[in-house]
């Protein structure tokens, strides 16, 4: 068959299903060239290459977006204390847009019409990546076999693909496939679906990666310190073994070793993905844990009180949400992270950390100063209260008068309403 | 001299502090009532009432306030996972609120015309306190003496409240003062002020009264089992002391033990006072800690995504201010927590955990069902994604238009702008 | 051809899609019964009953929703003073949950397992009726004809379904057709659509059904009270009629009458949709626009300042997002509702107002006590001032520290940073 | 006596109560210069400055400060559609910061240690005031004299500052004194205190001094076009005077004086002050009034509706909040303001406005294109619906399961719970 359909770029992981839609883009009619990022995630990209060019790819990209990946989107949301529902770090939300942006990069570079991802259908990531293709580039066409009838009818379990693969002549690693799916870059390391969709079911303790257990970390705390200009970390300092990084990647990952031995940075949670499903990941984040918790206590020292409490309620929890929904490339995320610079102005000094089996301990000096208590008189605090108990007098004087006073003990959800 | 001025009702602790106001105050011409409240504070409490009438209360009374604090003030606080600035659980803020309705009571019901307390005039307590009281009985009469020039321009120090302790014959513990300010209740104990002025000084490690340290926590983590109902604790089920505790001021007292042995909940933050100034606190809340890490899990289990969204941004955030500025009786308090029970109305469940030096580790079965993945075609998603990429696409279209795509790696601050 | 398919509740409105949309499910092979709801819209029902029966419906119901639409939607809306971007009081958006309640329970009722409406696929209608359905019974099944291809693939014009219509034996009223839909009810009509799409259209002055225009509106102003209980009108007065209101249906369309006389609450926009497209819409709501007039006034006087900037931040808003994205049977409804009596307590009280060629004006006797201006010193002021002071100056030392005080004029925008 | 205490900046006003401060700070032992703002009130200046030296004044000062008034200060009110508690445009809010930064400079230039100012003790201005000293200048000096008991108690009314003024040969001028207080400005003129302190006082119809009442208003409508660039205007059009405005001051003063003539942008409203109290004020606001109605209609057809959602719930709502209470020399503001920018990238084209009586209408050709409907298909809505309805139909499965379906009409505020 010629490939009268156009030219597509998929987004290649070297693993069974994406080689597998390599295979059938090429039986459908396409002629396929195949993707990489490396966002740090562990992978053999030369086995990889050789793979896709063995499966059929007419040409292979590897693209090491790593360093754009620390500055453009860690960074910000390091700034933000980018969190999502309380508990995670959005580490894979983060690494989708510079994956898209890098495929299209490559896409209109090559001239190709189409793009294509193995993402399943029900997830998260399908969505992040493909409204990151439509927000850079609003023409391009998508080819989500997971989400074609003819692709997930045809290929309805692991079976099937190693059947596909066999006749294709597609080499299959021996080793057992992982009942998870997993998603690594240098941020974090994802585990979900598979057995992992039963919540009741504890993960086994040798799924996780990237970090030793608390129970098996050292027994010794180790101390370090990060210094921090607008928000940002510009020195890692690791006095025992008298090291110091400064590279913005480099702080990243050895961060990231620091965690990863100290057992910093493991959850295990149902999250809401944007299309309303309940999943349940779980989640290494080493470095960025360390990173997040120095982060919150510096602003403690350094960001006045009413800047904190709106970045908190707006900057924190509409950026976290455009991340987490794929909203990246968007007039939203423009709008939101515009204001970000400015509430980090003030957020320079050294915080000094303490890890201990799963902790990050601020344990002293932060070589910051902080306001003193002074520039006041008690009798001003007396005014204070004053006036900011005229509108709840008015108040107490109009229970009173109702017969509500709050006097006796009562339930506390308004029931008097 | 004869009391001419009134009757005050002082909120006594014991300590040399309230005993010198207690004194100064039947000195100005008042008669004095005292008040202390059981909040669950490790205390001699009949030491005290001694104290206090041996230096000139005419009457002393003593409220156990436990159960109210617990289910009037802790419970909403857990249901909605009160928090502020992101690490302070705020365990004073919650006692305040109890403590002053219960003295506004005894005004009530004694006939005083004055409240007065020993609080420092540049904190958030005399703010709470006052506040609280203003709300409950809008023309009580506060004297706050450490707002009054002729109380502490002639108490600069300990040493001046010693020498007039002594002239008074109030009894002076002969332990040393320490370097800090307390404040305990079944809630948490906080230490701040003092040698804790300065950020870069370490706590001592005698100063931690709760819990143990991590580092000397035991080896071998301790499985425990949290029952919720209505996002509440009704049962804490400890397997390896064949222990249940269904009765609310017992499960948070035993979650306090296990918390306080495993070493969970210590901080040492630096925070924003309501009168703008900032201020480090160190806190130790060990079963609250447990108690909010149970709650948030099986939110994730069972609360809504849009409710939950809401409920953070709004309530969560609202509640916990309202808590910290001292606002609990007021409208805007009547307000943010009537919806707290909408809330909570799904999340009932079984949440079991791990304690480990300092960690609190979600570790299985959770008993309380997701929803399943299940009830839309792959298909659909597509769909989806069309319509949310509509807007997108438009402004992708208007970027390419004024040569302003977004492919090539850019600053993320919308410099474009 | 037999009913093999099963049966469908008609969303039917005597038009000629609707009847169109009949004899084509007939056609496929439903049973189909019809249904009106009476939301006060006017309307020839009986015309209509006898229509439906005619195209072939088995059975037809017509279910009087006028008060349930008051005092069950309309009326928190009053109280949250409801309001999407500013402008549109989501006239629409209120009436469609009733109607879908109504529509389900005649479904369950009679046993249908399908319900089907009119409406187009690129409008926010759809949503709102098919989210309503599955909120209220999750099983139901849709048919949407204008969102199947075998149905608007043949009817691609008012031709298509004018031929099908005399095909069909359907009665068609000879008046030609309006160039606009419109969308009509006791609280408002909408008109959009059709020549309106293009912004740059004056919609005809013909196309205003409702009110008289401002320019055509009495020379002379008239004047009303409204009584309010809790945020709720209990009692519209109208002296040169002599006329008291006091039904809640009554009082809407007393206030419906007065404004359409004095050319009162017309507005042309355009809106963002729910599915992310523009749209432009006109719409007249004059009992609506009167109400909210008169509330927001008697909110000034009567409710605390947090509780109205919290509401207005979070009830408000999220409620009118709400209802205009269709999410009234959801859990996040339950959620934001439940807040909205707590801020209501408190509002009551006479609004007098005076209606003149399109003005709202309030112009006296609000016979709602405001507070005074006593129980403070101006002394209390400097203090708290003071107090405030304290973060802002400490924010000035540090802008003059590094040369960035704010006295020359300068941009506005944080451009320091 | 000499002018020992130092040499104080007064913003003078040439009326009588500052001309009596400006006495009573001589005979107090200071150096008196005067200050004087030009922000586009009607005012005669020279007047002012020949009394102000009569009285004792050593120097003074007018500064014209309309065109950063107007391009600093209303033109991002104007971006981000400011207005506090759904009315008040802010106009007195909006100068304070100019002037306050003008007295700075001349404080800062003439060696001033001190300023002082005539605002009462109980209302917003002097907040306003002083906030943005402190905020541009932490260590200077403010002398409020209604705010000191040597001042006040010795003024307690009218009559003491006229025997006060006759003794000290302070000119009065001879016409009666209104019955309120007064605060004028290029963007508006507020009425309050006095007999307006009873909300059931209506206004005389002589005090409205800036626009002609809708009554008295021109019968025939009168058409206009405006044209904004980033969300600001950058010509008005008046066709019928064949006039066109593009200097930012003149559009001001030309949309001034075509809001006066056709009788828009009055208002009368109970607000809350920062301090608590409720206050009754009334305003005309009559170019700001069309501007802002213009500038929310542009925004329909420009803004990305994300981007409108988050603006209109944070930018909106903090920014108009920081104005009122006079935060605008603070950390939070430039944190607000900085994200402005970004929402009004989009916000080009030309609004078409018809002044009728009191009403702004937008009648016809906007000249801004609007997002076409089209780059989905309906069925893509199929989808798109079945996604959004996924946790909607769970929890109503959950509340079958429970026997609390939505079906029978119930009480909308959450009863169930």
């Amino acid at each position: 068959m010629s490939e009268k359909l156009g030219r597509v770029l998929l987004a290649y992981s070297g693993g069974l299903d994406t080689s597998c839609i390599l295979a059938w883009l090429i039986e459908q009619g396409y002629e396929v060239y195949a993707f990489m990022a490396d966002v740090g995630q562990e992978e053999d990209f030369a086995a990889a290459e050789k793979k896709a060019l063995a499966v059929g790819a007419k040409k292979f990209f590897l693209a090491d977006l790593k360093r754009e990946f620390v500055t453009e989107l860690i960074y910000p949301a390091v700034q933000a204390n980018a969190i999502y529902e309380n508990v995670y770090l959005l580490g894979t939300s983060l690494a989708r847009p510079v994956i898209a942006r890098g495929m299209i990069a490559i896409a209109d570079q090559e001239g190709c019409d189409f793009v294509s991802h193995g993402c399943t259908g029900k997830g998260n990531d399908q969505v992040r990546f493909e409204l990151a293709f439509y927000g850079l580039k609003p023409d391009i066409k998508v080819v989500a076999p997971w989400r074609i009838p003819a692709f997930y009818d045809r290929f309805p379990g692991r079976q099937a693909l190693l059947a596909y693969a066999e006749k294709k002549g597609i080499p299959v690693v021996q080793t057992a496939s992982k009942p998870w799916s997993t998603d690594e870059n240098l941020f974090h390391i994802s585990y979900e679906a598979g057995i992992l969709e039963d919540p009741d079911i504890t993960p086994p303790t040798d799924m996780w990666k990237l970090t030793t257990a608390p129970e098996d970390a050292p027994q010794e705390p180790q101390r370090i310190a990060i210094e921090f200009k607008a928000g940002l970390p510009v020195k890692v300092t690791v006095p025992a073994d008298a090291k110091e990084y400064t590279d913005a990647v480099e702080i990243f990952l050895a961060l990231n070793a620091l965690g990863r031995k100290h057992g910093i940075g493991r959850i295990d949670i149902v999250e809401n993905r944007f299309i309303g499903v309940k999943s349940r990941g779980c989640y290494e984040s080493p470095g960025a844990t360390i990173l997040r918790a120095a982060h919150v206590d510096l602003e403690g020292l350094t960001l006045d009180r009413n800047v904190r409490a709106l970045r908190d309620q707006f900057t924190t929890i509409e950026f976290s949400r455009i991340l987490y929904n794929g909203h990246f490339f968007t007039p939203e995320r423009e709008f939101v992270t515009s204001s970000i610079p400015a509430s980090q102005r003030t957020v320079n000094g050294l915080v000094k950390l303490k890890l201990y089996k799963g902790n990050v301990g601020l344990y002293d000096e932060h070589e910051s100063s902080m306001d003193e208590l002074g520039g006041f008189e008690p009798t001003d605090t007396s005014g204070f209260i004053q006036i900011e108990s005229i509108r709840i007098k008015k108040w107490a004087q109009a229970n009173i008068r109702k017969g509500q006073a709050g006097v006796t003990p009562k339930d506390v959800y308004g029931s008097r309403v």
